[in-house]
């Protein structure tokens, strides 16, 4: 079995087997580009690694044998006192997952090789400097001695020596430094291996393990990455961007991936290892000033960014090390970016011509999309800024500070919003991030952990902002002036990179040119029309800006919710006759009419589908507990009262209180979900949707006589047996006929959302224009979940145990409520040909669930406004994706 | 068009058209049996009036001309002055409404015919009798005058002329009262006309309006008659049962329609005309008594039967009259018979070789197989006797006494169950009846009004008791010197003719011999398997001697109410770690493993599934506003406690309720019908079904030991999803291993209750043995109807607004719900072809339900014990009415 690629063996097609370093590494070499010799241990090596602990059968001798080509190539030799050959063990994984997994650098230097660098290289500083990072990277991740022990031992040195940074060490002090190193291995129990195989070994069984570390099996669950790939192993020869002045080290890349803009973007540190950029700990130099300082290196930096971003048609993420002005690749892969990024890169590439139009709309992920829609610091608002960094990740964060990731989880769990303010992120930070609103650091730059990992799950984020001044002791942070503790409010702008004190006014930005021209891109592939779902007027006017073509659901229960309506529908419930409840109907019939002219002003030329009365009648009334309590307080006050007048005052209101509850008793309900609510408070009390029939025609005619384009859909909720959609029909089109007297040209439909209702779709579909899929109660039905309760007793278990693989009210079940949607439409059709067909539920703003929509042949989706520019992205990729079906 | 149809003309096959009684004058004139002449006006006719409110173009053309044919067959002359021809005006609908329409007798009788009639016959009183029954029956009927008019003059000549009964009127009384009716009419604006073409054609039209009263609209509801039939009117030659001691009239049924029993049964009155007997106003005689008065008609009548029953192949319930002598059969009829009845004429007719063993068991219908199994008297019971009457209808009926059918009808809505006690009984009384336990009157006899409606709904009657007198304006009654109040219970044994104080002990019975026979014969020729769903050993026992082949559907929630158990249950319940609760569900084995036991026992050779726990768990506790008042209460107790020690008490308890307080608002939902419940416990809480199938495994190998037949099956409850079924097995069937050791063979299953596990049946199949739909939750959640609510607040008016034919709760919804069990069926034996498949909701007992089972192919139903005779039949119909389906 072979387990082991030289780089000119491999290319960028093997990232299964390579992982994407290995892959990476092989690729660039064989196109040329300047890349320290090397070898990848394969994936397969590591699976059975972790099955069995050891290595498999014939690896070490591949590796003894790669060793010994290694050292031709090198022309050093491995453990060699006089020209020691130094390696790096790079882990790298099929899939990205930046730094989550361990690499061991410098491998090779012992006691004894230690000196032979020196001399070799004429700079004993940098041989002990490599040494010292030895040990304590050995250390920590071989031999599993907590970090900090080393971190403190450096700080006391920096100090004894009078120290501010690691590079102000002297040859002596990292002498001691070595010792005080190989000490504190001691003292745990453990022995730094001065034979450099056993390095190498133990190195490589590290790396195996780091695969299975915590950070990394949480980041893989949040990035969905399966469990079994493993990681590849790469041993690459050592070359040193800490040689000195003309040493370098650095990451870049192609273009900005926080704008898209077509620039080279990083960071370098002069005289460091890669290492040190990643962690944050000195903030590394903008990569343009590279060009002048070691402009030779900075050229060939330029010419292999144009070579790559060319050969792997994407932008990349390059890590490089400049050893005395010579440059190396270490490593290449598509370069992360945020969703703004993305979109302006894609359209670039299209306008470059170095991808079509399809290929750019499936370069960006739709879920990515609402990061544009994320609200931004409102620039007119009176603020008070208290710090500035880096704008390492744009949108508006606002939350409570919190200085540590547990505490991040735990609040948000209890519904906080949070920011997360620490030094510099690390790995173990990113369960952390996940859940904060934003992040701020005082350390890192634009490609430290915190920007890369803000940049890709699209939080805002505010790094390396010097002035502020963490205590972790105490809770606090200090900066220009202000002292802010934990839980205090803060709002990180990471636009600007600005962070202000409390909570500070933000709004949602309209669309950029970039993402209006790449929608219109998606609008010309995409088959399914896109509606918005829009309860008022303001989230109607959002909707067309974000380019909805109709209302797919306008629901009609907040309307009667307004302060001057709720006390004439309470009224209307609490009526005995019919006369009585058509006197206070005729009252809300103005305001309901005014309501749907302003609908109807905003969709001109587009299609608004209006849902009739949906929820129970007793959501409009006081809850019981509530009645009882105020009767009782009520009684109190009775026997406290002194005058007859005051008595019969507070009689009277008892009297009235007592009225509503006991309407409220008379329409309790066990299951209220699945009670007396729909089309079957609108068939047993048909004065109410009488009225609104009558109040959407007229505001029709009216807005149709300012000479607009007005088309008016009706729909009736909760439709499951023919007989409720016959009756309704029967009822209310005379109604609507009076009013429109051939005037207004209106559809007739039904929501679909009872699983019967699909199941006789051939028969209801006789009576109505349209269905639109209401899945959120569809799914609650079909499952037989109360999507609150579920929710929140057992949903999370159901994930977890995998009895569910995705929660069924965030994303369409296909299997069975989707089987329903298909029943539906078949049957519908075959009913109705000339059926439309649309959905209203949550899902139609995701994206999976938009893709199977597309694949039913659904004639629209219809999403929450800010959702929409994510459903007609999702739904140009699924028209993309299923063009064969489509051809069918 | 013909609208006329001699007797000649027609045939027992032209119902729709001539009417029952029309079909079965002309069939019986057709094949020689004395009948008077006459013809029928059709059932067109009617429509075309009901809809015009005027005869149809030509029709009384045709009456006329066919009066003239008649007076010719008659030898009589229509208001005639000196030989008059009488006829009586006859309703008949094509489908048998009894009573419920009019008549009108003696047509033709006016100031002048009244004198020929007295000459001719040589008998005034009996000419004047006739009048003043004509005078009276067209004043009520088709002038619309109150009757109650003509019987308070009635009574007040009987009490002038000191007569106590109609006969012993004389004839000047009559003259008398013939004047006194004449002026009662005129006093209400009236006029009795004197032109007996006018009687005619007013009396035809009274008769076709009749269709449409009230009592008639309510009778063809409750029996699911369609609107739109309309009657026919048959006009008969006048013969009479009044001209004295050889003439009398009465009514017959070829066999016992209360037994079943093979003797001519029935009544007469001598000089009486028909109406004496149905209205019960004179206790008529048993019909055998008649051979003796009356010879040659009773021979006549006897011969008469034979050959009306061979020639209809059914019992017939006959009308007769014999005038002078003369034998006259005036109707004849299907009879209606009480289940009882019903299974021992089929059966014997079967014996007797007038039917095969399909048309047989056609012949009962299955729905009111459930009269068989209604309680009797506990004869061995301690019984307070305050009456004896006639047992008209077998059965015991146990309620509050009514005295009129409005109050029993408001009374049963409000859940009283009643006893509707009369005087007699009349067409007007019929929706009391209908919603009565029981039947009391005090006068009628066997085939009065009472009488049969009681039978014909299987309701207990005792008619004729004329020892009970009733006073309807104190609103009591009063029998061997008790007094009876309104809203007294008494208990009518319609098996015996008792009446009894208050609530007396009743016992099911068993199945008769005739009944036992006749369901075996259904056994032979169904194809469903009958199972039975019970929750108690006891009724298990049940089951097994109606003849279940095992349990459907065993339940385990019940288990754990026992007072012994409950505690245990909650402690489990708020047990904080699983530890806890395995302690206190250990303690729950052993009583559910002896639970299981009496069921194998009982079930010996026959399949037993049992039921995993299925309710939420909060059902297990207090409500949450019982536990706040008792909280509240012990506060309040607490602060008048007097000791340190009582005060600790106190605290204790509301320390213990408040602990139960919180896992009660812990577990509380907005919708538990659809939230935490079924298999959604038992995979959250893994320990509870851990227990439970140990226990049954357990059990089952305690009982097998015995040598005993088990054969148990597991079914989990509300799957839905894949992952459900799958992990529970995986958890469970290791476990019953454990406990079985390759000893017992068993199932494990899973209830369909779910929508969508019926739309995933395929891959839940695979992971089960058996699917059993639990129609009653899958009904609920197709329809996204609760139960409780939907039931409570608009089924009714869903039905009355014909939204819904029927309540998809009691007759499964073959569109919606039987859909999704196709779907299921042919999912489900993709998946598992050898997949066992039944029904346990309450369809499983109800005829048109199981026919459906049958239809789709599944291989049983369960019902509740007492329905099992149902199903057996209703399932043997099934497969008979669907045989042809069967041998494709």
């Amino acid at each position: 079995m072979k387990y082991i690629y030289f780089f000119e063996e491999g290319n960028k097609d093997m990232k299964d087997l390579l992982g994407g370093k290995g892959a990476g590494l092989s690729e660039m070499t064989n196109i040329g580009l300047s890349v320290p010799p090397g070898f990848t241990i394969t994936t397969e090596a590591c699976k059975v690694y972790i099955k069995t602990g050891n290595f498999p059968e014939g690896l070490w001798d591949q590796v003894l044998e790669s060793m010994k080509k290694l050292e031709e190539k090198a022309g050093k030799k491995f453990g060699d006192e006089k020209n020691p050959l130094l390696v790096s063990v790079r882990s790298g994984a099929p899939v990205s997952m930046p730094g989550m997994m361990d690499t061991v650098l410098n491998v090779g230097l012992n006691d004894k090789t230690v000196k032979g660098l020196a001399k070799k290289t004429n700079n004993e500083r940098f041989a002990y400097d490599s040494y010292r990072r030895l040990i304590q990277m050995f250390g920590r991740i071989v031999l599993n001695v907590p970090g900090e022990n080393f971190e403190n031992a450096m700080d006391e040195i920096k100090k004894k020596y009078n120290a501010k940074n690691d590079i102000d060490l002297n040859t002596e002090s990292l002498k001691e430094l070595v010792e005080v190193y190989k000490k504190i291995i001691k003292d745990h129990g453990k022995e730094f291996p001065q034979d450099p195989y056993k390095q190498l070994e133990l190195s490589i069984r590290a790396v195996f393990e780091s695969w299975n570390n915590e950070r990394a099996k949480v980041y893989r669950k949040l990035n969905n990455i399966p469990e079994d790939l493993g990681t590849a192993v790469s041993i690459v020869m050592m070359v040193f961007g800490n040689m000195g002045p003309d040493s370098a080290t650095g990451v870049a890349f192609t273009r900005n991936p926080s704008t898209g803009e077509k620039v080279l973007f990083g960071e370098y540190l002069t005289n460091a290892q890669g290492e040190d950029v990643v962690a944050g700990i000195r903030t590394p130099k903008p990569i343009a000033e590279m060009e002048k300082e070691i402009p030779e290196a900075y050229r060939e930096l330029v010419r292999s960014a144009e070579i790559l971003e060319k050969h792997y048609r994407d932008v990349q993420d390059i890590e490089f090390t400049v050893e005395k002005g010579k440059f190396y690749l270490l490593q290449t892969r598509s370069a992360k970016r945020n969703a703004r990024a993305a979109v302006k890169i894609a359209v670039d590439f299209f306008h470059e011509g170095i991808i079509d139009k399809e290929e750019m709309i499936m370069r960006v992920e739709p879920s990515t999309v609402d990061q544009l829609l994320h609200p931004q610091v409102d620039e007119r608002a009176q603020k008070t800024l208290i710090a500035k960094g880096l704008a390492a990740s744009p949108g508006a964060g606002i939350g409570k500070v919190v200085f540590d990731p547990d505490t991040a989880v735990i609040l948000s769990q209890k519904g906080e919003k949070v920011i997360l303010v620490r030094p510099e992120t690390m790995a173990d930070d990113v369960h952390g991030i996940a859940v904060a609103q934003g992040v701020l650091t005082s350390r890192g730059g634009m490609t430290s952990h915190a920007a890369v990992v803000a940049r890709a799950m699209g939080k805002p984020a505010v790094v390396g902002s010097e002035e502020v001044k963490i205590d972790m002791k105490a809770r606090i942070f200090q900066s220009r002036g202000f002292t802010v503790k934990e839980l205090d409010v803060i709002t990180v702008d990471g636009t600007t990179g600005s962070v202000y004190l409390g909570a500070v006014p933000v709004s949602v930005p309209g669309l950029s040119p970039e993402l209006r021209e790449f929608l219109k891109y998606c609008d010309e592939v995409r088959k399914l029309g896109i509606r918005a779902n829009a309860n008022t007027p303001e989230e109607a006017s959002i909707a067309r800006e974000f380019g909805a073509e109709g209302i797919g659901l306008a629901r009609t229960e907040r309307m009667f919710l307004g302060a001057d309506r709720l006390p004439i529908m309470q009224a209307m419930i609490m009526s005995k006759t019919k006369e009585e409840r058509v006197e206070h109907l005729n009252r809300l019939l103005d305001m309901q009419t005014k309501d749907f002219v302003e609908f109807f002003r905003i969709m001109d030329g587009f299609p608004v589908i209006i849902r009739l009365l949906d929820p129970p009648l007793h959501e409009f009334l006081p809850k019981h507990l509530e009645l009882i309590n105020d009767i009782n307080e009520l009684k109190m006050k009775l026997r406290e009262s002194k005058t007859l007048k005051e008595m019969d005052a507070i009689i009277e209101e008892i009297n009235e209180k007592d009225r509503i509850l006991r309407t409220v008793m008379a329409l309790e309900e066990f299951n209220p979900m699945i009670g007396f609510r729909g089309c079957r408070v609108g068939i047993i009390y048909p004065e109410i949707y009488e009225m609104q029939v009558r109040a959407i025609i007229r505001a029709a005619v009216k807005v149709k006589e300012e000479g607009k384009n007005v088309i008016p859909e009706i729909m009736i909720p909760l439709v499951g047996i023919e007989g409720e959609i016959r009756i309704l029909r029967e009822r209310l089109i005379p109604i609507a006929e009076e009013e429109s007297k051939g005037r207004i040209k209106y559809m007739f439909g039904t929501m679909l959302e009872v699983p019967r209702g699909a199941l006789v779709a051939d028969k209801i579909a006789k009576h109505v224009d349209f269905f639109s899929f209401g899945t959120n109660d569809l799914t609650q039905m079909t499952f037989g979940f109360s999507r609150d309760d579920v929710e929140a007793i057992f949903m999370n278990k159901y994930l977890e145990l995998g009895v569910l693989k995705d929660n069924p009210f965030e994303i369409l079940d296909r299997e069975g409520v989707g089987e329903l949607m298909k029943i539906a439409k078949e049957k519908g059709r075959r009913g109705n040909p000339n059926l439309e067909l649309g959905i209203c539920g949550e899902h139609g703003g995701e994206p999976s669930s938009i893709e199977f929509c597309h694949i039913i042949g659904l004639d629209y989706v219809s999403a929450s406004p800010y959702r929409i520019p994510i459903a007609r992205l999702a739904a140009a990729q699924a028209a993309i994706r299923h063009k064969k079906d489509l051809n069918k």
